[in-house]
C-alpha cells in the first residue's frame, strides 16, 4: 500500500475532490427525496454525474499517487460521460421551469459536447496532431457557446426572473468552467509551458466547479421552488 | 495494480460501459419508487438487468485489461441471466399496459432466448462444433423475432397509441440490437474476419443498447405516463 | 487473481447463482417496501436468505476457482443459517394468511431442520461415521416432511383457496428441493458414485430453487394479495 | 487468500456470528422504517451495534483464521462502543414505554459499564494485573446488576404488563448474557482452564445473545405495540 | 495483512473514531429522514461531515497502524472538507431556528476557518516556518471566536429559549472542541513536548467531540422540536 506523500499538493487535490465527489452523490441523491416532483430528475441526474466521477477519481487518485503522471485515459472516460449528462441536465432543467426548447437545440449542444471531447481525447493520446485535434475541438466547444449565449437555447430561458438568474449562473459555468479544458489543453500540450502537476490541478478544479458547484446551483434552485410551494 | 493502457480503446469502451452499467441502476433503481404503481415492477427488473451486468462488466474490463483476450466465461454468464430477464421485461410491459398474452407466447420466447445463448456459448467454447451451434442458435433467435413480429405477443401490444409506439422501438431493439451478437459470432469464430478487439466492442455496444438504451425506453413510457395520471 | 476457466461448468454454476443471490436480495428487499404491510416481514426474510446465500457464494465461488474441490465449511455455514431462517418463513407466511398454528409444530420444524444439519455437517466433514451420521439427519428430515403434510401445520393452511395452492407449491419445494441434499450427500460420501463438481452443481441448484423460487413464490402471494386490496 | 478450515469449529463459529450481525442489521434498519413512531429510534441503535459488531466481526474472523489466538484487541474495541449503545437502548425503551427513569440511573449504568469493560481489557491485555482488574471490573458490573434489579430502573419499568415482561427478559439477559464475559474472563485468565477456541466461542455466543436476541426482543415489543395500535 | 497490535492504544483511539463515524453516518442520514423538513438538511450535512471523517479515518487508521506516525496529509484533507462544512451547519442551523443573520457574518466565518487550517497545514507540512505559521493561523481562529461570541452571528441566535441553549453549546464546542487543534499544534511542532502517539489521540477525541458530539447536539434540537410539532 502506498500512501499520499505530504508535500504532494497535487495529489491532495486529487484526494479532496474525489471525496467531495462521493460526498456530494450522497447530498444530491438524498435531496432530490424530498424536492418538488419536478426537480427529482434533474437531482438524480446531479447525483449521477458525481457518482461517476467518483469512481473515475478513486482511480485516478490511485494513479497519481503512484506514478506522478497524469491520468488522461480515466479524464476521458469520465468526461466522455459526465459531459452530455450534464448537457442533458441544461436541457431537464429548461423543461422543469417550463422553458420552450426545440430537439435541435438539444441535439446542436449534444454534438458540439462530443466533438469537443472525442478530439480532446485524440489529441491529448497522441492519436491525431494535438494543433489539429485541438482546433476541430474548439468547434464543437465553439457550438455549445453560441447556442447557450444567442441561440435557441439562450431564448427558452428567460421565464421567470429566478430562472433566469440559475440559468445566468449555469451558463456562466459552461462559459468559464468549461473553457478550463481547452486552456489547459493549450498550456499542457501546445505551448509545453505547464508541468503535469499543474495541469491535474486545473483539471481537477474544473470539475469541482462544473460538477459539485453546478449541481449546488441546481438544487440551489429546486430548494427554494420546493420551499416556496410548501406555504 | 495494472492501469488500463492510454490507447487500449477496447479497455476504454468496457470502461465506460462497466460505469453506465452502474450509474443506470441506481437511476432505475432511484425512479422505480417513484413511477405509478404498475410500473414499478418494470423498472425493477431494468435495475436488475444492469446490475447483474454492471457486476460482470466490473470482471470483464478488468480481464481485457490484465489478458487483453476475450472474457467468452462472464459473457456468457451475463448473458444467461440478463437476457431472460429482458425477455420477463418485455412481458410485465406488456402486461403493464394491459395487453392480453398468453403463457404460451412466454414460453417460446423464453425457450428460443435459452437456445440461442447456450448454443452460442457452446460453440464459442469450442464444446461443439462452431457451425452447427450457430444454427441450432439461430433458430432460437427465429422463434423470438417470428414471436414479436408476427405471433401472438405482436398483436397483444396493438392496445394504445402511446404503448404501440414504445413496443414498436423495444422491438426493434430486439430486432436489430440482438442480432449483433450472432453477427459478431459469424465474423469471430466462423468466418475468422474480425480481431478480438472489434468483436468486444461490438459485443460491448450491443449490451449499452440492449441493456441501458432498453430500460430508458421503458422509464420513458413509465415517466409519461405517470405524469399524466398526476394531472 | 485467477479468473474462471473457460470450460468449468461447476465453476459456471456457482457464478450464476452467486449473482442471481445478489439480484434476488434487491429485488426482495426492493418489493417489501411496497406490499401490504402484513408481507413486508416475508419479503425481508426471503431477502436475508438471499443476502446470506450472496456472502457464502462469493466465499464458495473463489473457493472452487482456486481449489477445484467441495467448499463443505461454507456450505454448512450458510445452511446452517438460511435452512432455520426458511422455516421460519414458512411460519411467517401461515400467520400472515391467518392460519392457526401452534408453538409446538414450530419447535418441531426447527429441531428437525437443525438434526438433519448438523448431522449433515458432521458426517461430510469426516467427524462422525458418513452413514450413522446419515441416518440421523434422515430422522430430522422425517420430522419436517411428517409435520408439514400430515401434522399440525398441514392442517393449518387450508385457509383460502389461493393460500392452499401456494402452501402447496412451498411444501413441494421442501419435500422435492430440500430431498436434493440427503441425495447428494448419499451419491458424494455413502456410494462414493459422483465426483465433487456434479455434487456441487446439484447444490447450487438446490439452493437456486430453495432460496430464490421459494422466495419469488411468497413474492408471487404478497403481489397478488396487495394488488387485489387496493382495487 | 486463506480459508477457513473445515474442523475449525471456532472459526466456524466467528463466521456465524460475523453473517449473522450484517443480517441483523439489515433487519433492524428496515423493519425501524415501519414501527410506530416512538419505537423508530430503539430500532436504529440496535442496528447500530449490530452494525458496528458487523465491521469487527469481519477483522477478528480474518485474525482467528490467520492467527488462530485471541482477537483481544477488536474485542474490546467493539465492546467499548456497543456496550454503552447497549445501556443507551435499555434507556431509550424505557422512555418508549413511558417509563419515568431519572438522569442518575443512567448515569451509574454508564459508569458500571465502562468500568467494567476498561478494566477487563487493562487485564486481558496484561497492563494490569489480571486479579485486581477483575474484581474491580466486578464492582462496575455488580452497580449495573443493582440498578436494574432493585435500583430506581428496575422500579421504572413497572407500566403495562407487556412491558414488564419484556423489561424482564433484557434484565435476564443483561444478567445472564453478560455475565458470560467475567466468566470466560475466570476461567481464560484467571484459572487458565480454558484454552482460547472455547473462550472465544463463549464470547461470541455471548455476543449473539446479547446483541442480536436483545435486538430482536426490543423488534418484537415494537412490532407488537406497533400492530395493536394500527387496528 | 497487518493487524492492531493489542497494547497500542493511539492505534485503538483511530480504531474507536473510525467506526464511531461510520455509526454516527447511518445515525444521521437515517434521522435525517423524519425529522421536522427544517432540519432535514442540517441532519444530512452533519451526516456528510462524519461520512467524509470516515473516509480518512479509515486511510489514518491504517497508515498508523503500518508506520506508525502521525497521517498529517490525511488530517488536513479532512479538515479542509469538514471544518468548512461544519461553519455552514452552523449557519443552517442559525436560519432553521428563524435566526437573521448575514452573509458577511458566514463570509467572516468561512475566511477565519480557512486562514486557520490552510496555515496549519503549512506549518506542520513544514513548507512554511511552523512559528509565523501558527499566528497566522490563529488569527483565523480569533476571527471565528470572536464572531460567535461577540459579533453578529452571536446575536442572531437570541430567538427561543430552547435555541439560545442549544446555541450554547455548540458555541462551546466550536470555543473548546476547535482549540484543541492549535494546542496540539503547539505543543507537537513548536515545543517539541508531545510524542506522536499523544499528538493523535488528542486530534482523534477533537474530532469525535467536534464531529460526532456536534452533530448529536443537533440531532437533538432537531428531535425535540420534531416531537413538539407532532402533538
Amino acid at each position: 500500500m502506498q500512501f499520499l506523500a505530504e508535500g504532494d499538493l497535487v495529489g491532495v487535490s486529487f484526494w479532496i475532490v474525489s471525496v467531495a465527489m462521493i460526498a456530494s452523490t450522497v447530498f444530491f441523491l438524498y435531496e432530490g427525496l424530498r424536492v418538488k416532483s419536478e426537480w427529482r430528475l434533474s437531482m438524480l441526474v446531479a447525483g449521477l454525474v458525481t457518482l461517476v466521477a467518483a469512481v473515475h477519481y478513486d482511480y485516478m487518485r490511485d494513479y497519481w499517487v503512484l506514478e506522478q503522471s497524469t491520468p488522461i485515459v480515466y479524464r476521458y472516460i469520465d468526461w466522455l460521460i459526465t459531459v452530455p449528462l450534464l448537457m442533458i441536465e441544461f436541457f431537464i432543467i429548461l423543461k422543469a421551469v417550463g422553458a420552450n426548447v426545440g430537439n435541435g437545440s438539444f441535439l446542436r449542444l449534444l454534438v458540439g459536447t462530443l466533438v469537443m471531447l472525442i478530439f480532446g481525447y485524440l489529441g491529448e493520446a497522441a492519436v491525431m496532431n494535438a494543433t489539429i485535434a485541438f482546433w476541430i475541438g474548439m468547434v464543437g466547444w465553439a457550438v455549445i457557446i453560441y447556442e447557450i449565449f444567442a441561440g435557441e437555447a439562450s431564448k427558452a430561458a428567460a421565464a421567470t426572473e429566478s430562472v433566469k438568474s440559475a440559468f445566468g449562473y449555469m451558463r456562466l459555468i459552461v462559459l468559464v468552467g468549461w473553457a478550463i479544458y481547452p486552456i489547459g489543453y493549450v498550456l499542457g500540450y501546445m505551448m509545453g509551458g505547464v508541468d503535469e502537476g499543474s495541469l491535474n490541478m486545473v483539471y481537477n478544479l474544473a470539475d469541482f466547479v462544473n460538477k459539485i458547484l453546478f449541481g449546488l446551483i441546481i438544487w440551489n434552485l429546486a430548494y427554494n421552488d420546493s420551499s416556496e410551494s410548501s406555504h
